[in-house]
C-alpha cells in the first residue's frame, strides 16, 4: 500500500511542495521498481501527482510490493522503454541492471545516492538504496520540466555528508521564560503542547516530506537545554519519541533526543553521573536499549554539557571526551551517535577582566581532546566563536580538531537575525562558513572537512507558514541543500526555493523575490551591530538593539566602546589570543589591523573611531553611512514587496507585508539608537550632517 | 466576647508586636470602658496582655459590653482610681465624663484622636470614637514603662489626616510577569494565592494589628493594574473582599478596592465606559451598591486609568475630573471615596525628541482640573515627578491644586531602592518630602496640605518577615506613623521600631540598628543613579545597574549622557520648562544650575563632567567619589550587622546577614558599572586613581 501524501491542516502552507510542484512528474508515465516503506512513499508521491495531473504510476512486476491495489498496474522489465521517468532501486543480486554499463558509481553511491540519465525519451533515477530513490524523486521535482528535456549522460548525486540535522529547541512543558519553543519565532512546537505530544501528528508527518525535499535525514525532537518534563522522553515518555519516530521514519528521517547529563541521577536514582563509574555507564546503555526497543533506528543523543548552567562530566572532574565517549559507547551497539555541542563556555564572566575571552573557550576546551573521541561521537561546533551573531568568524576549532568528527552547528532560527520579523535570508553566510578553509588557502573547506555533518537550530513551529515569516521558509530550505551540497551556489539554491514554491510565479514574482531575499543578511548587518562586534541587542529576547545591552553582564560579549574607540583587541600580540588559534595565513590576517577583512576588524581588534578602513572610510562615518544604507534598504524591499501584490497569494502577501512594517520600524530603531549612542560617544558629526539624535 | 490576638502560623515573624511588647500594659490593672467591636478589640489586646504578664483587666459596668466572659470581672466608676490604666470610650450622652474639666479639646478628637494623661497613679486614655481607644491603646504600648512613670498633663493625639493607607498591587492570578505580586519582594500574597482567595486569614488579621499599631486605617486590596481575574472582585467576586474586610474591620481598617475604568464594558456588557453616558454612571451605581451590601463600610476605589496601557476617559474625549466624578458620585451615597491616580504620562515616548518631558505630565494634565474634583475624590500623587527614584524632587503637582483633595503616594515597596535585598530606609526621603513647602517657604508643608492622605504602595507579602528584609519592615512602620504625624522626626520614629521590634534590646543592638538603617538611604542614593539623574536600572526588573537601560526606550527615562556631559535640561530658559511648575523660590532655584542643590543638578541641568559642584567636587569626581564611598558604607553596614550576631534571633540575623552579602556584591556591581561608564564617556580618570574598569 502506498503512503499516501499528507493532508495538511487546512490554511497550513504547503511551502515547497505545492500540488502545482508535482505537475510535471504527474502529468507522465512512471515506472516505481523497488521494494521497502521509502519505495512506498515514493510510489506515493507519484501516484498522488498522477491522479491529480493525469499521469500513470506503474510498480515493477519483479518488486515484491503490495499486489491488487487499485489503479495501480504491474509491467515487465521488457516495457520499461515506454515510460517517461523509471525510479529504479537496483541492489546486489538484484535482477535489475542500470541501463548504462559504465555506471561503476553506482555501488559509491551509498544509501542515499542515485544516478540521474535520460535517454531515448526516458528519464531514469537509479538508486542502490531506498533512501536515494526518494531523493532523486525530489531532484526530479526541483528539475521540473527539465528533467523531460533532451538527453542526460549520468550524473552522479550524494550528500557530501550522512549527518544533516535539524535540531529543535521545543520543550515538551511551556518554560516558565522561554515558552513552548526555546527561541522560536514560528508559533508552537510541531512535536509538544503543555506538556503533552500533540495529537494528530499529519502536520508532523508534513514536515518530514518537506525535509525530505530538503535533504535533511535527522531530527531532533526537543530543546538542549532539557528541563524536568524532558529529560523524561528518555524512559518512560520514550513512547511520545516513538510516534514521531514513526512519523518520521517514511521520510528518510531518524528522530535523535537531546538528553540531560544528569539524566543517572534525575531519572535512575544513581548517585552520580560520572562518565567512569561502572553503574553510571550500565545505566546509560540500559536507557540506550529501551531506546531502541521502542525506536529500532533511532539516530542517537544530542548533549548540551557543562554550558550555562547544565550539568556536565567538569562536575566530576572528567573530560568532555569521556564524556562523550558514555554515550557513545551506550549508542554503539545499536548504531547511534551521540551529538556532543562544544558550547562550553564561562558564562559567568566578570566583565572587568579583559584577558578572559569567552571566543577562545571552545577551542581551549576541544581542541586538546583530538582523537579521543569515539567514532560514533560527533563534536557539534558553532559555525563561530560566540552565538549566532550576524558576522562572526568561522570557529577556529572547525580545523582544529583532524581526528575528529565535527558537525558544524547553525542556527536557522533567526535568534539574533530578526526573529521571523525581519526578512534576512541566511544563506551567503552560512556558504560564506562551509567554503572558509580553516586548515589555510590549499587546505579543505569546512563544508568538506566536517565529517560529522551540518546540523540547524530549526526556524519550524506550528504557525500556518511554518516559520513565522513566509520568506524565511527559505532558510530551512537552503540549509538543507547546502548540508547536501556545501559547495553549491547559494543563489542557485534561492532560486530553487522559488521556483518550487511559486511554481507558476512570472519573471516578476521570481525577480521581486530574489531581490528582497538575496541581500537581506547584507542588510540586516548593516543596519545593526557594525563590524563584526556583535551583540548591541536587547539583554534577555535578543531582539531590537540594546547597544550596552551586554556590555556589563557576565556573559563574555563586550564591545568595549569608549570616547575614544570601540572593539575587542584579540590579537596575539596585545590581546586576549584569539587570532592565533587559526592555521596561517588566517592568523597573520587577523592579528593585523591592516590585514583584517572589515567586516571582522571590531571582532579583532579594538581601534579609535578615525581608523580608516580598507574601504577608505573611518570606522565611525562607517557605522553611520551602513546604518543608514540598511534601513534604506529595508524600505526599498517593503516597497518592492507591495509591488507584488495580486502575484502572491493575499494572506502570505498581507503577512510579509505587515512583517515589513515592523521590520523598518525596527531597523530605524537600530539605526537611530546605534548612530546616537556613537554620536554621543565619540563626538563625530556625520559627514553628511544626516539626523542623529 | 472579646476578640482574641490573631495567632500567626509557625514561623511568622510577630514584627513590631512581639509579645514582650505588651508587658508594660499586660502586667498591671486596667479598666476598659466602652462598647463596640473595636472596643472589644482593644479588650481582647489587653485582656491578652495581662493573661501573659499577670496584670488584670476589667470591663466598666456601665458599658453594654458582654457579661459572664470568664476572666474578666466587672467594676463600677467609684473603683477607677484603684487601675494603672484607663482606656475609655466617652461619647455624648454618656455618663462617663473625662476625669479633667479642661478636655475642650477632646470634642476635636474625632473618631480617630485620643487624649493621654496621668495623674495620682493612673494613665488615662480618652476617646471619643472606637478608633481613637484602639490608637491609644498602641500608643501607651509604644511609651512601654513611660506610660506608667510620673505625672502627665493632658495630651491630645489625632492624626493630621483621615486616610493613612496601603496599596497592594497584589494579583488575584499569577501575572505571567509580574508574578502573584506586582513589584513584590516579600514572598506571595497574603490575600491572594494563584487566583483564588488565600483560605486561612488568620495571617491577614495578624496583618491588621500590625497596621493599626502604626496608625494605617485603608487597604486597597489588589493591584492598580487591574486585570481580568482582578476585575471581578468588584462584582461576582466581592464575596472574596469582603471576607478580607471582615477581618480587617476590627483593627479599624476599611477596605479598597482597585478598579478597571473599563468595567461597565468588561464585566457590565455595557457598549462604553463613557463617565458622562447615563447607562455607564448607573452601572457604577449599582456596581457600588452592590459592593456597600456585602461590605458596608467599605473604603472605596483606587483607580489607574489612562496611565501605562490602561483604559481611562480620554478614550471618550473626558477629563480626568469627568473620570473621578463618575466613580466619586456612584460612591457618595455609601460614604466612600475614590482614589485618582495622577500617574498619567506618555509611555510611548519617542526618545528622539528632547522637547517631550515625563515629569511635566501629570501637572499639565491635573493643574488645570483644580476645583473640578468631587469632594469625595482624592488625587493620589507620587511624591515625586516620574517614578519612585531614590532621589526627585517633590512633585509640583502637590502644590499646584489647593481646591482639590490630594494624597501623596510613597512606595513602601523598594522597587527602585534595592527590592528588600538591600537596607533602605526610607524615613528621611518621606520626611523630606512632607516638609517640603510647595507653595513656598512660607506656605504649608506637604504634610499638612495633602488633605487626601498619604498612600503607601505596601511592601509586605506572605514572607515570614513580612516584608523579605526584615529591616525592611522599618519602612512601614515609619510610613504609617508619618501619615500620622507628617512632622515627625523620622529618627525619633525608627527608636520606636527599634524599640518595639526588640523590646529587650541591649543598648548595643539598638545602636547597631540605629547605625545600619539611618544613613541607608543615602548610602543607596551613593552607589546607584548620580545627582538626581534617575533610572540607571536593568529594563523590565528595576534591580541592579543598566546605565543606559532606558536610555532609548519609549519610557520618557533619559540621563543624555555624552562624551561631553549628562542630564536632562529641564530649565524654563533652555529646557522643558519643568522647572516653571513650581512656584517661587523654587522655580527660580531649580532653574539656574548655580541655586540648584546639588543632590537635583542632573534632575533639572545638562551639565558639563567638569562642572563644580556646591560641594566643590567636579560632577564627575563627584560620581566616583559617591560611588566608592557607597560600596564602603554597605561594606561598613555588613560588617556591623555581622557584629549582632547573637544579640539578635538567629533565623532574623542570618537572613539580613545573607541579603547583606547580596547588597554588597550588588554595590559594587554599580560602583564598577557607574564609574566604568563615565570614565570610558568622559575620559576624566579618578583624582585618586582607584580601579575604573
Amino acid at each position: 500500500m502506498p503512503i499516501t501524501v499528507p493532508v495538511l491542516p487546512a490554511g497550513v502552507d504547503p511551502a515547497w511542495l505545492p500540488p502545482e510542484a508535482l505537475r510535471p512528474l504527474g502529468s507522465r508515465r512512471t515506472l516505481v521498481d523497488g521494494s521497502g516503506p521509502l519505495v512506498e512513499t515514493v510510489h506515493g508521491e507519484v501516484a498522488q501527482g498522477c491522479a491529480r495531473f493525469g499521469g500513470a504510476v506503474v510498480r515493477d512486476s519483479h518488486t515484491r510490493g503490495p499486489r491488487g491495489v487499485p489503479g495501480v498496474s504491474y509491467a515487465s522489465e521488457a516495457s520499461e522503454t515506454s515510460y517517461d521517468l523509471v525510479l529504479r532501486v537496483v541492489r546486489d543480486g538484484n535482477a535489475h541492471r542500470p541501463r548504462h554499463a559504465d555506471l561503476g558509481p553506482l555501488r559509491d553511491l551509498g544509501e542515499e545516492g542515485f544516478v540521474h540519465e535520460r535517454a531515448g525519451g526516458t528519464t531514469t533515477i537509479t538508486a542502490s538504496g531506498q533512501r536515494g530513490l526518494l531523493y532523486g524523486l525530489f531532484h526530479v521535482v526541483r528539475l521540473g520540466e527539465d528533467a523531460f528535456r533532451g538527453d542526460r549522460t549520468p550524473e552522479a548525486h550524494r550528500p557530501a555528508t550522512e549527518l544533516r540535522m535539524l535540531d529543535h529547541w521545543d520543550n515538551v512543558a511551556v518554560h516558565p521564560v522561554m515558552g513552548q519553543v526555546e527561541r522560536g519565532y514560528a508559533g508552537g512546537s510541531l512535536f509538544w503542547r503543555n506538556g503533552r505530544p500533540v495529537a494528530d501528528l499529519e502536520r508532523v508527518r508534513g514536515y518530514g516530506r518537506l525535509l525530505a525535499a530538503c535533504g535533511i535525514n535527522a531530527v531532533s525532537v526537543n530543546n538542549v537545554n532539557v528541563h524536568e518534563a524532558e529529560a523524561h522522553l528518555l524512559t518512560d515518555r520514550v513512547g511520545d519519541v516513538a510516534r514521531i519516530a514513526d512519523v518520521l521514519r517514511p521520510y528518510g528521517i531518524r528522530t535523535h533526543l537531546s538528553v540531560n547529563f544528569a539524566s543517572p541521577v534525575l531519572l535512575g536514582g544513581q548517585d552520580c553521573a560520572d562518565p567512569l563509574d561502572t553503574a553510571v555507564r550500565a545505566w546509560w546503555a540500559g536507557a540506550a536499549r529501551g531506546v531502541y526497543a521502542a525506536v529500532p533506528d533511532f539516530g542517537g543523543f544530542v548533549v548540551k554539557a557543562d554550558s550555562e548552567g547544565q550539568p556536565g562530566p567538569f562536575t566530576y572532574g572528567r573530560s568532555h571526551a569521556d564524556g562523550a565517549n558514555m554515550l557513545a559507547a551506550a549508542l554503539a551497539p545499536h548504531g547511534g551517535t551521540v551529538h556532543w555541542r562544544a558550547f562550553v563556555y564561562d558564562h559567568r564572566q566578570d566583565w572587568r577582566d579583559r584577558s578572559s575571552d569567552r571566543a577562545c573557550a571552545a577551542y581551549d576546551h576541544f581542541a586538546p581532546l583530538d582523537g579521543e573521541f569515539a567514532d560514533n561521537a560527533v563534536l557539534q561546533v558553532k559555525h563561530g566563536p560566540m552565538d549566532f551573531q550576524v558576522r562572526e568568524p568561522v570557529s577556529p576549532v572547525l580545523g582544529a580538531l583532524p581526528r575528529t568528527r565535527v558537525a558544524v552547528e547553525v542556527q536557522a532560527t533567526q535568534e539574533y537575525t530578526g526573529q521571523q520579523q525581519h526578512v534576512c535570508w541566511l544563506g551567503p553566510m552560512w556558504s560564506e562558513v562551509l567554503r572558509f578553509r580553516p586548515e589555510g588557502e590549499r587546505g579543505a573547506a569546512v563544508g568538506e572537512s566536517a565529517r560529522g555533518g551540518m546540523v540547524a537550530v530549526s526556524n519550524v513551529g506550528d504557525d500556518l507558514f511554518w516559520t513565522g515569516h513566509p520568506l524565511a521558509q527559505a532558510n530551512l530550505y537552503t540549509f538543507g541543500r547546502l548540508a547536501w551540497q556545501p559547495d553549491a551556489d547559494p543563489r542557485r539554491i534561492l532560486d530553487e526555493w522559488i521556483a518550487l514554491t511559486f511554481p507558476s510565479a512570472a519573471e516578476r514574482l521570481a525577480n521581486g523575490l530574489r531581490t528582497v531575499l538575496q541581500h537581506s543578511w547584507r542588510t540586516y548587518e548593516k543596519y545593526t551591530a557594525p563590524l563584526g562586534v556583535g551583540f548591541m541587542v536587547q539583554p534577555g529576547h535578543h531582539y531590537g538593539p540594546g547597544i550596552d545591552g551586554y556590555e556589563y553582564s557576565p556573559w563574555g560579549t563586550y564591545h568595549f566602546a569608549d570616547r575614544d574607540g570601540i572593539g575587542v583587541d584579540r590579537s596575539a600580540a596585545t590581546g586576549t589570543g584569539y587570532a592565533a588559534q587559526y592555521a596561517e595565513p588566517w592568523a597573520a590576517l587577523y592579528e593585523s589591523r591592516d590585514s583584517c577583512p572589515d567586516e571582522l576588524l571590531l571582532f579583532f581588534h579594538h581601534v579609535p573611531y578615525g581608523h580608516v578602513l580598507n574601504s577608505g572610510k573611518t570606522v565611525v562615518q562607517h557605522i553611520y553611512d551602513t546604518h543608514f544604507e540598511g534601513v534604506e534598504e529595508a524600505e526599498e524591499a517593503r516597497r518592492v514587496w507591495a509591488g507584488l501584490a495580486g502575484l502572491v497569494e493575499p494572506a502570505r502577501h498581507a503577512r510579509v507585508a505587515e512583517r515589513y512594517e515592523e521590520q523598518v520600524r525596527c531597523a530605524r530603531e537600530w539605526r537611530d539608537q546605534v548612530n546616537s549612542y556613537f554620536l554621543r560617544k565619540s563626538g563625530v558629526p556625520d559627514e553628511r550632517g544626516r539626523a542623529i539624535y
